[in-house]
């Protein structure tokens, strides 16, 4: 099959660190090449590939909300990509950008596929800008081909095209279960009030754990982490390291702990990090909302609660969680192989849509 | 011949106040029209015209530079419209939108043309927004055919490949020149540095002449009028109306004062109050600056000068101005009819060019 996959160009791929779009593009693009696929890989010039690679710029441009908000780029990096699309023939495009390309691709002719990075409920609280207008977007295509990547991120929108739900995946080649653990609970992730961080701080606090916070910190929640987070940390003593972008060091980061908490605000859409933990051999104390419920086997890979007091309780039982099945359960139902195959035949199902519909 | 007309959103078709994009589509359409060209004009679902009209957004979205910062607004507009022109043939297309149509019509298959409206010159001050990525988006699609709207447009990028200067135009019709005046001065437009109402207040102070001052606030120029304007205009007891919406009452405005002043700070690419109130009847006393030497004949309809200083002493001489000369002047130079007449001319000259490429 002959595949244009597209990437945003905020984040080369594979991401170094924080980024959960391009670690899915990263994953299924060598796949589908070793597979024996043509695989056009649209991203920016730093990434690495086996992939066919273009792109408008040269490097990524960093996870800036404040870029993002700026036309212009989207319109360059999708217009070099769209002439690429209409001097070679592909079979399909898989969109990773977002909402600004549907635009653009509702204009040709080759068959796509969308895949839902992002939230988009009704009552999101502190968006990332312009939800109105994304919402817009997808209810305006409606009729487009969707990938959901939890069933949960369908809530409020249930009448989009859905192909399929498709689990983000992990390659289970990149992880080993820690059994010996160290005491201290790990959060990790991009600092904002919706992955409530401030939540993990007090609930360690109350439970008498040390946390270490493997923090990614956007220009645009500096403000954020600056008033909020700052001092809460320094209250507690909590250790806050900086970015993790070696796989190894993030293996023992996870792995040593007793607990990953994921004690969110939003309705996450699938949350990579709970995975990864897993993998590690570490279970997961959760909040439930968004995707957790269909992550985590409760009581077999980690505990979902749903208040701050029952997260503190649940850490008094995190022994009784067996290490190797959570590094079990999440390498068989959460891999990239079995991703792969999933987007390989929602692609399948696409072109065929396309082809009767042409006739 | 069959012509889509591309109109931006902000102001209905044909503008009641201010909007000199909109001035120039509304009467080049009305006239192709009665030429009896097949004509679509997409703009705002309040616009009256004759041609076909069809349109995004039931309603003009107004003139606002932070909803111009929207992406999504223009996404939808576009959207649309090219939906329209990949399900109906056109000879030509006319972009009126700006640059960001510009990534559009780049990946179809239609003959277009698009006028230039704005400035865009390398040390532009104060731009609306976004004029570095302007500039790159001018560069990127230099190959693209321009009409400039004064030959002084040109000047930092002369490498374009402009097709014709077309200048905008009036109705004869609409203006009759005035020739009793009375004891004032006129300043009309968008209160804005660039325009230099400051310095039409200290000129009029200054000659001992009253001056009125017809504006258009735009909610983005809010504070600098509030902070720089306002104060100067309660000093000098300068008169301020509100934006003049009726054809007759801008004749009479114009037309009964002595001059207007037009002491721009900027390279004004075009300026049609210039033409407008020589029709009037009225001589323009201006700075030597962007297409100020092209429209205004020195001391036959006006004056041209560099300093504040010196516009004050050309208002001794104004008499020495013919309103009826300022007024044949404008007419024949520069009559909507013309510039249809040489649109047409640009229209045929892109699609033989296209035509030939395609061979």
């Amino acid at each position: 099959m002959k595949i244009a996959i597209l990437s945003p160009p905020w984040i080369a791929i594979p991401p170094k660190g924080y980024g959960g779009i391009e670690k899915v593009v990263a994953d299924l693009t060598e796949n589908l090449v070793q597979m024996g696929h043509q695989v056009m890989l649209f991203a920016t010039g730093d990434s690495r590939t086996k992939a066919n690679l273009r792109y408008e710029f040269e490097k990524a441009l960093g996870n800036n909300l404040f870029l993002k908000n700026n036309i212009y780029i989207y319109l360059k990096h999708l217009h070099k990509f769209f002439k690429i699309i209409r001097q070679e023939k592909f079979d399909i495009i898989h969109n990773h950008v977002g909402y600004v390309a549907y635009y653009f691709l509702d204009l040709q002719n080759i068959p796509f596929i969308h895949t839902l990075h992002g939230a988009f409920y009704k009552n999101l609280k502190a968006p990332s800008g312009f939800i109105k207008e994304k919402i817009d977007t997808l209810l305006r295509f409606k009729h487009h081909p969707y990938i959901s990547i939890s069933n949960n991120q369908r809530m409020d929108f249930p009448q989009l095209n859905y192909i399929k739900t498709i689990y983000n995946g992990i390659n289970p080649d990149d992880f080993k279960p820690i059994i010996k653990k160290k005491n201290y609970l790990a959060w990790i992730g991009r600092i904002t009030y919706n992955k409530g961080v401030d939540i993990a701080i007090k609930v360690a606090a109350k439970a008498g754990i040390p946390l270490k916070i493997a923090a990614f910190i956007d220009k645009g929640d500096l403000e954020y982490f600056n008033n909020k987070i700052k001092p809460l940390i320094k209250e507690t003593k909590t250790e806050l390291i900086g970015e993790i972008k070696d796989k190894k060091v993030k293996n023992q980061f996870l792995g040593e702990a007793i607990a990953t908490l994921f004690p969110i605000r939003w309705h996450e859409p699938f949350g990579i990090v709970m995975i990864e933990s897993m993998a590690c051999g570490t279970p997961v104390v959760a909040f439930n909302k968004g995707s957790v419920p269909e992550v985590i086997e409760d009581k077999k890979t980690g505990f979902i609660v749903e208040k701050e007091d029952q997260m503190v309780a649940a850490l008094k039982d995190i022994s009784k969680i067996d290490p190797l099945y959570c590094y079990q359960y999440a390498t068989t139902n959460f891999s990239t192989q079995k991703m792969t195959k999933d987007y390989l035949e929602a692609y399948q199902i696409v072109i065929n849509k396309f082809k009767n519909n042409e006739k």
